[in-house]
């Protein structure tokens, strides 16, 4: 009998590490002897296009160009299926595909939405009695996933924010007597904080940086940001600001309003720092700078985290072996064994336990005034950035990463 | 005879590297057995308030801390001195804290404004027959100095920016596919597109990102602009763009006026990098994302070039050269002896030939369409982004920078 083929799918936002997960699969799978892994070109969209990837033509030292190269090598789908009792032509379309390569199982590397995309096909293949394996393998750079310790792509993020925060608080500090005093940085994070609260890994002694973060968790309320940056500039010269660009004021709004909204419906945020920066500007009248990091946070894996690279490897080896023992309709779930040092295993994870849900930093992870993070919130980030994984640099001066955003590529 | 002082003052726009240079006079002076390295707190401010820091009190770890440390450690100034012949007032106030502390040297420690107050604090010192040898050290990320190859922290910004660009461009070529289509990435260069033209170092292929470059040398006109865009868009499935801050419209007036608000205290929103992709999205209708980099560009000591290090500590090194040699109202410039391998030397440059210039972009830098660079563009870049200098990173993941924001840190 011919082996059953894997195929693998990102989706949604891509991190700095995914490729890692791919990466995972296609070793796991080649090392267990088992059929051919095919990627999905561009998520679910090639999938229901019948465009799949052989990934057999990726060579041991294309694999290991992979695993350093951010983005989405295979291009990711933020395609949302619809509810299949009101219309299953795509899915029915899409087994239709999954039939006619033999596959036998669907790893599925995205978010919430993802996951709740995994569950609807597994659902679906089920109640059509065909015989597939739907696993998720977790990634967001939010954080925002219920089920496991954290998810591949994060930990990259979060160590870029805080070098970024340490990095330009120590340029505005040298500024502050006679320029820019107060600089605001925004962050990615819609509904939940985390980005934002990894930059509070940066504080040390009382009087680092960052002196503000702003959090989605709590309302915005300018009277109280303005006295605490003015109270930051007052005590040590200059004020350090991180914002989520998810931050919404007393009324509920957001500061910052999309002009759009994206194919799930979300707002298309950005450009809160701006806001944020002006008000302060207006109000206390000192000069000030901003800065949004956007795709650049996500992408950075020039200083990704060695933790986070392993993670984002051994998901996508996990759900190989989530393959292997039949397993279906769940999510490889971080576990998070104990803090100091930081140990974690993989597990099995319901799906219906993580889709659609979103994970907030919790209230004991915020100091009293809003503004800071508590030493239990540094005690879970800390472990998440730590460790270097640099990519290699070619003469050029410039990582080495497989260009497959250039047509052909892959 | 007591040895004679040597006052060190950083000015301007701080940089990843600026630091080096201030290492490099340092260990110059204690190695040449000179008198005492004092280092002005927060550069020309200090210096007129007699805020003097003896450099002896950092050891051989406090300066290897120092030498991989963002921003500028003793602090930085944008204070500008008047024309002498107007208003002494300041410089003999100077001149008065210079002789109390027998200070025979001053090294400044900036760019082309700073030339030219080292400039006019020379010419003030010979005009009252005061022995003082006025040495300027260069420094900028906008690399518009006349009178040297290129400036220290020019390379470092100019690697981020390139690395950025190569990053966020595989993360958009990823989502195009139901997504993000356009990403937009500002960088500074209010005049001089020398960190827009870095960008272009990650082009070696057809279709490599970045697709457009926006230079304030050219002016910004909408339809090309969108017809560069949308050819992008066709050929390689998404564009990449990349922005100076100072670009400008036809009438010569900028695209984005940076930092203000209305008399109700209403944000303007600033940057250019919005404005340039809104215009895409409401003229062709595709998703775009943008980011604006701001001080993370000059901070980003931890994707520092090699070589943006090596020469920031030779001209520190020269500068302490030029003052055995009894020089004066000069600055240390870089020349360039070969392109491939990069060779260059430190050679002494007439103060009157760099103050005030700037150094822009030439012509045939900037291809015909005006939205790339040419091939020998590349080869001036090139070498100026090569080798990493990453600094050390600590157990908590972050790098370990001396925290000289923090009071009382120097």
């Amino acid at each position: 009998m011919t082996k059953k083929a894997i195929v693998y799918a990102q989706s949604g936002g891509v991190t700095a590490v995914i490729n890692a997960s791919a990466v995972g699969v296609i070793r796991a799978a080649k090392q267990h002897n088992l059929g051919p892994v095919l990627a999905a070109q561009d998520g679910l969209t090639g999938l229901l296009n019948d465009q799949l990837i052989d990934t057999r033509q990726l060579d041991d030292s294309a694999l290991s160009r992979l695993l350093q190269t951010p983005g989405g090598a295979f291009g990711s789908s933020r395609l949302k299926l619809p509810d299949p009792d009101e219309d299953d032509t795509p899915f029915a379309k899409l087994v239709a595909v999954l039939q006619a390569h033999n596959v036998g199982s669907l790893l599925y590397n995205g978010g919430n939405d993802s996951a709740d995309t995994c569950l609807k096909i597994d659902r679906y293949a089920r109640s059509r009695g065909f015989d597939l394996q739907c696993i998720a393998i977790p990634k967001t750079i939010d954080n925002d996933l219920e089920g496991t310790d954290t998810a591949p792509g994060f930990g990259s993020a979060a160590k870029y924010v805080a070098v970024s925060t340490l990095e330009a608080s120590l340029d505005v500090a040298s500024m502050a007597a006679t320029s820019t005093k107060v600089f605001v940085l925004e962050v990615m994070g819609r509904h939940a904080g985390w980005l934002a609260a990894a930059a509070g890994l940066v504080q040390r002694d009382p009087g680092d940086p960052p002196h503000v973060i702003l959090f989605p968790e709590r309302p915005f309320v300018p009277e109280q940001f303005l006295a605490a940056v003015e109270a930051a500039v007052c005590r040590h010269g200059y004020c350090s600001v991180v914002v989520s660009e998810g931050i919404r004021d007393e009324a509920g709004c957001f500061l910052a309003d999309g002009v759009s909204s994206d194919a799930f419906g979300h707002a298309q945020l950005g450009g809160v720092a701006p806001v944020v920066a002006n008000l302060v500007q207006a109000q206390l009248g000192v000069k000030q700078h901003w800065a949004v990091s956007d795709y650049l946070q996500r992408a950075a894996r020039h200083v990704a985290s060695a933790t986070d690279v392993a993670q984002a490897l051994a998901v996508g080896s996990a759900a190989v072996d989530f393959v292997q023992q039949g397993l279906s309709g769940v999510m490889v779930g971080i576990q998070r064994d104990a803090d100091e040092p930081y140990q974690w295993s993989t597990v099995a994870v319901p799906l219906s336990a993580v889709a659609n849900r979103e994970k907030k930093v919790p209230d004991h992870f915020i100091t009293d005034n809003g503004f800071g993070i508590t030493e239990s919130c540094r005690r879970y980030l800390r472990p998440l950035i730590r460790g270097e994984a640099y990519p290699s640099f070619g003469a050029d001066g410039l990582p080495e990463y497989l260009r497959h955003g250039r047509r052909g590529a892959i």
